[in-house]
């Protein structure tokens, strides 16, 4: 219980968990030490490396605030985010695909109606979006509830620049129809840097990163007994699709955004400049343990 | 590059390091990302439990600040500080062990005199405490830099009631004399639980363990061509001795904190209550590729 050595002070650590009453508690504990130590041991560190770890740690809980989740960022480029999600969502079995929440997600993006422009002051190309929620059957999920958010032309979320456009824009919540459908016009998504100003930055320069995302926008799409869809659609052909900071690129989420000239748009609005249609059709999976609606 | 399953990101996360210039950048990126994902997948997170991490961490970051370490508080009651200084300090070689720096330590703690008496404006018992400083083979080492601290009679330390008392105490930095001994007078430090107010409290409690430290002081002490000894002098009898939540013990840093009586101390001083008397040899082992002094 004393004098602990390299080889004994990974039980003496275990052992001070046998009072943890959760056994999921216990369980994780447990993981983490012998997955720490092990990780301590195979490198390890100088005291100076040691206290570079803590104050990157500190530096990247400080980072964060309600606008900047510095630590999600550490989760995507470490690829835990997408093991997280690929151990939660394993196999492709008719239902859209997953990917990353990441950081930009707002509890409270604003309620619009199905054809609403939600690009509030920002400039950019036009974009309709024109999309379905289904079950794996095909049965539309009337009143399905659409989150969407996606960055501007020059890759920048709302949050990151909202003391410049002074409320939230490019983000939205809707409700599917009675046909499962929505749609809505915004303006095209640029790929971007994810934010890199901070330790996540440091790291990625340290270890010859580029800190680029290929251009998509994010969907999480809710109805009830349905496990909740968190994913994005990509834009087919970015640069970016093979080297995603985060991971993030599954093949089945890339689209053609397809360039339409002026005129008329598929949702009878009259346009007069050329805009982009993304078209995507979400599949639910039904929630483990919920009885399927007849 | 893409359509990663829980099976194939591991490797594609690794395949990125392949462009870090600093191979020791490199190598702990890997061994951070193998052990970090085999973490994961062990205990499987859900989605839930993965923002629950994030939290933990964001608060723990968002805790600290110039008087409180909180990463340093989840290193060293995870066993990973005395981990660290088990590698860097292997085997006891006739040098004084080691043991955690601790998240109290301050750089810049005011200059005292050999016998002067630290506890500030701190009521509790009088405390003497007298040392030296040599090296392996017993010479002294004159001039060595010796940094102490230590908690009240509450289990505080200065830092943490900074408001209340209004100046640094029970912390000093004195230089060995000729011979390489010093000695100062402070109160007795009690036993203390560590800082449990934040995210590493709620860990100990959830984790069905006590926040307690058994009672000591802080020593570090450095002098040129010498590593820079890290490492306390704890209270023979102490009630936490077998159980200190930071794994911190070790025999040979336990003395008898000597009762005596009111009267001459050996520091010549007349003393007109009863004290307590530490006295401590400490041994400091050469730096490694450092010419020993003739």
């Amino acid at each position: 219980m004393r004098n602990f050595s390299e080889d004994t002070i990974t039980d003496a650590v275990l052992e001070r968990f046998e009072g943890a009453t959760d056994p999921r508690v216990k369980q994780i504990s447990e993981a983490l030490v012998r997955h720490l130590h092990a990780f301590v041991r195979e490198i390890r560190p100088t005291q100076k490396e040691w206290e570079y770890g803590i104050d990157f740690l500190t530096r990247t809980g400080q980072m964060c605030d309600d606008k900047r989740q510095e630590f999600i960022l550490l989760s995507d480029t470490l690829g835990v985010s997408m093991l997280v999600d690929a151990i939660n969502h394993p196999v492709p079995d008719g239902a859209t695909e997953t990917t990353v929440l990441g950081p930009f997600f707002v509890q409270a993006a604003p309620e619009k109606n199905s054809g609403d422009d939600i690009s509030g002051s920002m400039e950019g190309d036009p974009m309709l979006v024109t999309g379905s929620v289904s079950t794996i059957d095909g049965g539309p999920l009337a009143g399905a509830v659409v989150d969407v958010w996606h960055s501007d032309n020059d890759g920048y979320y709302d949050v990151q620049r909202l003391d410049e456009i002074g409320d939230l824009a490019m983000r939205a919540r809707f409700h599917a129809d009675a046909n499962g459908h929505f749609h809505f016009w915004s303006i095209k998504p640029a790929a971007y840097p994810i934010p890199h100003d901070g330790p996540v930055g440091q790291m990625l320069q340290a270890q010859g990163r580029h800190p680029w995302r290929p251009a998509h926008v994010h969907f999480m799409i809710s109805a009830p007994g349905f496990e909740q869809l968190v994913t994005h659609v990509f834009v087919a052909g970015d640069t970016y699709l093979d080297s995603d900071v985060v991971f993030g690129v599954k093949d089945s989420l890339i689209r053609e955004f397809i360039h339409q000239p002026a005129g008329r748009a598929p949702d009878g609005r009259m346009v007069g400049s050329a805009y982009f249609h993304l078209k995507y059709d979400f599949v639910l999976k039904q929630a483990a343990g919920s009885a399927r609606a007849a």
